[in-house]
């Protein structure tokens, strides 16, 4: 499954908890699984962090910012070297648990995807792997 | 499964892997597979590294307190700024690939809790897939 | 499945893509599934990240040493903390979506091992899990 995802700014921390849960309930009947995230591009990542209070968000960019500003004497001619050392810091994929159809995430977790270079219209393929297990008892 | 784990101060390395192996040895048989943790916690993470030298760990954060430091002019009003942007450097989750229900470490690895806001009672989810080969060749 | 990379230099961005590639391709047939990458070292790691223009990995090259330099003042005594630390941020495992025995990257997404403390021979321990939606929808 494709989530797209439109982003407003360059850098951008974009809440898509909502969304993914959406398509976990929707994926077929599971009892335990795994959903997993995975960004199809250079400059943008996925997170998951705290999103009660749009402050953290605000402090996380702040502090990418700080240790890999925009301009820093890169060599890479497109003008966006920051938005890859980003993505590099942050990841392109990562895995939550579900069961019951549910993302199993804590009280303040959030999914978000990181955008690095935007605004950008962009794409998260998601995959929801149910656990095998009863197969493997049978055999 | 969770494996709950106890840290001692507001910033440590905790060694898991024992728990871990306990945990994936008792799953039932995996041929292969693969062991995911999750950590279900903002201002906490999931790290790989060497579990031999003590010192590795002690520069890691002190590493990390550096880049990111306790206060740092963070917006965020609860103080723990530093351990949301510690959390998204090493992340909440990761897996691991498994053989006869023995996880495939390197020989200096060991999977590391990590505390950025302790000290707290935190849980970890644990989930072994099995690798379902042997089921997709019969259909 | 194990891939053996052979690094020349202390610090080195690998593209691994070709390789893993073809592996996922003799892996069986895998209509859809998850490739996952595993570097069993802990002065190593994975990173997913562009592949066009080698001038992002030198600038990611340069910025890792920025933020975690090879003499920093560490305690570690074998002198390769930074490799360490590095390997911490952009970690030892990723996972690829898989669909009909190709990876599902992006136009400019190339697979990196990342050599923190070279020159070795390292090896990556790759894992294809096929998605097992039509067994559970038999049960």
């Amino acid at each position: 499954m494709i989530l797209q995802v439109q982003s407003h700014k360059r850098i951008q921390l974009i809440d898509i908890t909502r969304d993914v849960q959406n398509l976990v309930r929707e994926a077929g009947p599971i009892s335990t699984g795994l959903c997993h995230l995975f960004v199809r591009h250079t400059t943008a990542g996925i997170m998951i962090n705290e999103s009660a209070d749009p402050d953290v968000c605000e402090d996380l960019i702040e502090w990418l910012n700080r240790i890999a500003p925009h301009h820093g004497g890169y060599r890479h001619r497109e003008g966006n070297s920051d938005a890859h050392i980003k993505s590099a810091v942050v990841g392109v994929s990562t895995s939550i648990p579900v069961e019951n159809n549910r993302l199993l995430l804590g009280t303040w977790q959030g999914i978000f995807f990181c955008e690095f270079d935007g605004p950008r219209t962009r794409n998260v393929q998601i995959t929801v792997y149910p656990t095998p297990k009863s197969v493997d008892l049978k055999s």
